[in-house]
């Protein structure tokens, strides 16, 4: 059975395109969008494509999920509330078995933050899916890149590397043999890269503690790099603090392997934000009342941007991960 | 040369990312735009894909500013003021030709109806372009398919039909002689297409005499369903009227051929649009004040959709362009 264009998106996609201020959802030329008094709207685009984002037969469930989650990331980054999104889907063909999972990964994950749907458009080509994402926040009070001050703690929320450990599992630079519940390493991990938890309540709430925040979604070293660069300031990273997942126990990983994965690995789509000495109680308090684990990983510094463990010289000169 | 990806935004895209409301332009996690009172945002995206939405050695130039004017044409439709813009480009190399003739083709149209470019992401892979385009309305004015009304009449602006006969003369379905201007019929044809005019300016001043209009691209029957469906209503069009080019009669196309690309052919990014009889003056005023040809070719019914030529039945039971 081959259902037509619109059809299909409405069998798919119009589940949930109402919500408080969108004055009109998916169906006309375009969306209708009120702000509340007082509120500045945060826009993000992510795009992502299969062989590059995510690797080929990766389950459509996960493709939907992780497609939403990028941009849902980028909503933290600035503090913002989810408000509603776009989605734009090129397809090969119009697979109604992968659209039916990949629609529930998406709205998944979308009612868990009460983000609406408001329109989008579907197109034949090689798989791949661009979201739009709207948030509010305060005015004034949006977490910038260009806002760290010397001083300032560097924090992150959860632990990183597992992303970048299941890309090279996925490209066989690294083999493990350990299951976990009988689950391969590369699957294991693969997973919970595609699945990771949203961090926008949290998100919503630093922004009474901090001013600078951003995602890191191309590895924390590359990322902290951009916010020196914005806010003019150095750093100093102390690598024995960083936060890693148990599996790199688990799995007995060597120590410069984890150690690389957390500063280089990527696609871990946690918070890195700074924030000033004094409020380091309250993080803690927020930390627990949203149970997101943060660490404080090093500090904003004047000059250069260091990269130490136990107080040694661990790497200099960095670069971000770059499509080209 | 082969610049990164960060390199290559800055080189060719952050030419232009402030305007008034927009408090955060491109480099951060998103952007951040404020609205001026009374006013609601329309949002739209749409996708352009190689092979599928243009031919494949198309002119860079050509890419760069149809995949704004595809946006633009639903701000349009809307009745909306362009405000801001984000663009998705995928691209197998890092190619700078194409990307120097690209930006041009796209900021030649940014500049001419002031809308900066706030952001966006650069992916490798299979060449697409999304653009997420925003415009502001007066609250309540939007143009809206559903809010056509029985005896309205029914125009369209500029010409239907050209873009339609550069996809048959592409595909080799029909073949001309022809020269205009020492140019061949694909070539000349093709060129139109992709260079669309927008109607931006009309289309801000029509809010004050319609209340409902979409953009011609899948075809005007096909669209003006689109209109019946939402609107609850009927219609009447009338094929004589239809507003062809004058290629048409040049090309000495079978008046049959002709017809149908004007019916069918899609691709025109022109208005449709209704309005209550009483406007007719007024809209004829607007149409030579702002340049932008309008003609009349039916009216709003109710009962069913009939498409007619001197008054016999010309088609029935239509069915719009899907990708799937």
């Amino acid at each position: 059975m081959s259902l037509g264009e619109f059809e299909l998106i409405k069998k798919y996609f119009c589940q949930n395109d109402r919500g408080t201020g969108i004055e009109l959802g998916i169906g006309d030329d375009c969306a209708l969008l009120n702000l509340p008094e007082g509120k500045t709207l945060a826009i993000t685009t992510d795009t992502q494509i299969e062989g590059i984002h995510f690797f080929k037969n990766t389950s459509p469930y996960y493709v939907g999920y992780k497609s939403l989650l990028v941009n849902l990331s980028d909503l933290a980054a600035m503090g913002a509330k989810p408000y509603c999104f776009t989605l734009s889907v090129t397809l090969p063909e119009a697979n109604e078995a992968f659209l039916e999972e990949f629609s529930k990964g998406l709205f998944t994950l979308a009612s868990k933050v009460n983000i609406p749907l408001i329109g989008g458009n579907t197109t034949k080509g090689e798989l791949s899916i661009t979201i739009s994402a709207y948030g509010l926040v305060d005015a004034g009070k949006a977490l910038r890149r260009d806002k760290a001050k010397v001083n300032d703690d560097i924090y992150v929320t959860g632990t990183l590397g597992l992303p970048g450990l299941a890309v090279e599992l996925g490209y066989k630079h690294i083999s493990i043999d350990t299951l976990i519940d009988g689950k391969d390493a590369f699957t294991h991990c693969y997973e919970k890269s595609m699945l990771i938890e949203d961090r926008c309540e949290f998100a919503q709430k630093l922004v009474n503690y901090s001013h600078c925040a951003m995602d890191i979604s191309d590895g924390l070293v590359g990322d902290l790099k951009h916010i020196i660069d914005r806010s003019n300031v150095g750093a100093k990273i102390d690598v024995e603090k960083l936060p890693k997942p148990s599996e790199f126990t688990v799995y007995n990983l060597d120590e410069e392997v984890q150690d690389k994965l957390c500063l280089y690995g990527g696609g871990d789509y946690e918070l890195l934000f700074t924030a000033p000495k004094e409020n380091h109680d309250k993080l803690e308090e927020l930390s627990k009342a949203c149970a997101v684990k943060i660490s404080k990983i090093g500090e904003i510094k004047n000059g250069t941007f260091e990269i130490l463990k136990h107080g040694k010289m661990y790497h200099q000169n960095v670069k971000s991960f770059e499509h080209f």
